[in-house]
């Protein structure tokens, strides 16, 4: 009983097995097909992505092909090693990353070359018994010293890696165990294959297709606005449009995506200010001057941010089901649906301010005035409304509804003003609005930072054309009007 | 009067500039005071960064002298350096860190120098003028797909520097130029050293006052939750408590710290999942088990942030003026208050589970029930609530606080059941609570992550002692039920 239970088991083992095995084919090709359409969907998100490989792939084949080739080395022995090293290292996807990395490496060099020299002097007078120990201590003190200083947040920010590449180079000089004259060579022709790799790093990644973090944080600052715009506009219309036959009206599922975009507003915090450190390092370029106010954008981050948190508290009473709207959401709906939608169309107006890189056009004050004058009929229309027989826990979530735009619409002002303080610290450009159906130029809309807003839902919407006006006179600066028309022409950067 | 003004100018520009030099010495003191002062604040926030410069200063004062001092190696013009710039570059804060870097790199230099002999071996088969062209291709090729491999998220989060090595390492052997034999000496070579500087870092980390990333990810999630605990508490005994004379109880700015608290929470996102990633590398440590579930935390987390972006919706009708409570306010008053503190409570109960990694205990779970009580206690007292002659605008902060207040009681169910989770799947130790006033053991409390609600206002809170239960019957592994007894003792992690 108990060895034919036994072969049965080995049986079934070895049918279990044999079916693994048979499956294996199948797993794997599902695997290659999974593998492949994530490749192409992270290609597809930002073709820059693919260009920056081949770019990589360029910069590395340049350096190794100059310095295997270059009858200057005999092959890697010397230094041409570290011209590859720089390049694998140092090449990053935006121009500020690149930089911030090259400068800081060439730097970094430098001085701990020099340091390490005298360091190499200073222990070579206690003789040959006291040197390691003077070398040894010295290494520990600028290693421990140094390593603390990547604690300090701007440090951290901005020369992490100058940090880590000057207490490389200080060690390996100080205890290379050469003469002095020998490292001082030595270090020559290593500086010399840095800058060669750094320099080709940099020229590739500023000729060919590049991408510069100070664009990508102009880029994501205006997205996020424009997400939360078209939250508030879908909540406008969407939320608080009832039907007819006194229910409210069915959001699709597709149509509710607009009510989600916004959730990439709360987490963008990190890659704004790695951006805004990146741009702190690049030239001026396209229309972005070199010392662009980047911190600026950072300011309007966090208030974005604010803001989302207030969608974020609202969402779910949105999301929640919607009952038959009482006598009381009727009275409030209009107001509701105009601070929602106004507020939707003033973000829409500056967002688009930030992108054309123009001064916010008056519409977008008044549409903050409208959202202001439909918060004082909201207020009146509480005020106003008799709750004699109404069950307050049926209305407390239109009442919250309505007391959250009222605190949306605070921060939609202070976002309004802190665009208006960008524009006036970046010397945007003036223009003037002119109602035409003709769509706004989408200049800056490009790669991973998907175009919000394109041809949808605001068909009503009044549209501008661009005009340039010669004279800064409102301006605060007027010293830099000059720039002014370079500005207005569609940008190709 | 020309040359009058112009001699003026000059004169003051003199006097200008002289009281700047004069004033160069007291700046540059003021500049040393403001450094010193930073260093000691980083220093004192957390002693550990000062511990860590040290072990790298150690660590790398080590490898220095090993290779400086051995006869193995003439100087640096040897394979020495890798072992110095292994150290520098693997060497990190925590333990997961360094073991991911260490491992990364070792296990890359592998690989790529395995496939860098291939490609020499395969070009070598094209004479002398192909060499270089098909050398080329293949960096080219290799470079480009590796680079194009970092974008995945997966790849990016556990093996960008892998992959970073390993294009580096292909570079370098298949252009090095030398002959197949040659390579796998100076490879080998190679490949030793970095296994020497790497098993020194990852010592020197794991045996030197270790900084863990799963236990600052612990800490850190136990923290955010019992930030969130002070903020509820706080709001429901501060903000709700009216004074005798009919206004509401003054707040100092002093008290209001706690309301502020919970801020921190919405921006760990980042460090939470950065840690869990470095946790993934971990060994076993402490009570930790080597697959500890890290990505519950993260859950955990979430549901931490989401509920934290409610508390900032909170924060703005907390803040605002407060005026003399109505009627209405009194009568709602109770439940709110009642809400506030128990779900706090319940939030404290559920951090303590955390840091001592014991099951929730049932306290928690009844406040939990209490503040659903309140919730429907707030909701009968809303029902009831006769509006006749109060004037709706007035009471609209209050009704939105209580709206807000039942959608963070949800939140915190949800909190509790994510934490309930984590601490099935985490095995942590049974424990019978017993009311006495001995303070919890505060274990895991240590270092940057700040101790919170140390002996503040929780004199009144019923603490627990534990202990264990050598069974395990109610959980669903019964398997791991040895590890239990080693839980409960206080950890010296």
């Amino acid at each position: 009983m108990e060895i034919k239970s036994a072969t049965q088991e080995k049986t079934g083992l070895i049918a279990c097995w044999c079916g693994r095995i048979k499956a294996l084919p199948r797993k794997f090709k599902a695997k290659v097909t999974e593998v492949a359409q994530k490749t192409k969907k992270i290609g597809q998100d930002d073709p820059r992505r693919i260009v920056h490989s081949l770019r990589v792939g360029l910069a590395l084949t340049l350096v190794s092909m100059f310095y295997y080739v270059s009858p200057l080395y005999d092959g890697f022995g010397g230094s041409g090693m570290w011209a590859v090293l720089t390049v694998v290292v140092v090449f990053e996807f935006t121009v500020g990353a690149t930089l911030s990395k090259g400068l800081n490496r060439g730097f970094a060099t430098l001085l701990a070359g020099a340091l390490g020299v005298g360091a190499e002097y200073l222990a070579s007078l206690f003789g040959e018994k006291g040197q390691p120990i003077v070398l040894g201590f010295l290494v520990f003190l600028l290693a421990a010293a140094s390593t603390f200083t990547r604690f300090f947040p701007r440090i951290k920010a901005r020369y992490d890696y100058g940090v880590l590449i000057f207490v490389l180079t200080f060690s390996l000089v100080a205890v290379s165990g050469y003469r002095v004259e020998q490292i001082i060579e030595l270090a020559q022709q290593r500086l010399l294959t840095i800058i060669v790799g750094g320099a080709i790093c940099i020229i590739i990644s500023i000729v060919i297709c590049p991408v510069w973090a100070g664009e990508e944080l102009h880029i994501l600052v205006a997205a996020n606005i424009e997400k939360l715009a078209s939250f508030l506009e879908g909540v406008g219309v969407e939320y608080f449009k009832f039907s007819e036959d006194g229910g409210s009206a069915l959001v699709s599922e597709d149509e509710k995506s607009f009510l989600r975009g916004y959730k990439d507003v709360l987490n963008t915090k990190t890659m704004e200010e790695s951006l805004a450190n990146f741009a702190w390092w690049e030239p001026g370029h396209g229309c972005f001057r070199f010392r662009h106010p980047w911190k600026q954008y950072l300011k309007i981050g966090v208030l974005a941010r604010q803001c989302a948190y207030k969608f974020e508290a609202l969402n779910a009473y949105i999301n929640s089901d919607i009952q038959t709207p009482s006598e009381f959401q009727r009275r409030i709906q209009e107001p509701c649906t105009k601070i929602s939608t106004e507020s939707g169309k003033a973000l829409k107006e500056l967002a688009s301010a930030i992108k054309t890189m123009t001064h916010p056009s008056s519409a977008a004050s008044t549409h903050v005035e409208n959202s202001k004058i439909a918060v004082d009929e909201l207020k009146s229309a509480l005020q106003s409304a008799s709750l004699g027989k109404a069950d307050l826990l049926e209305i407390i979530p239109a009442i919250t509804v309505a007391s959250i735009l009222i605190e949306i619409n605070k921060c939609i002002e202070k976002i309004a003003e802190s665009i208006h303080e960008l524009s006036h610290l970046a010397h945007f450009s003036s223009v003037e609005a002119t109602a035409t159906m003709e769509k706004p130029p989408q200049l800056l809309h490009r790669g991973s930072v998907k175009p919000v807003g394109d041809g949808d839902d605001d068909g009503d919407a009044v549209h501008i054309v661009i005009i340039v006006h010669g004279k800064f006179s409102d301006f605060p600066e007027k010293g830099n009007s000059d720039q002014a028309p370079k500005m207005s022409q569609p940008v190709e950067v």
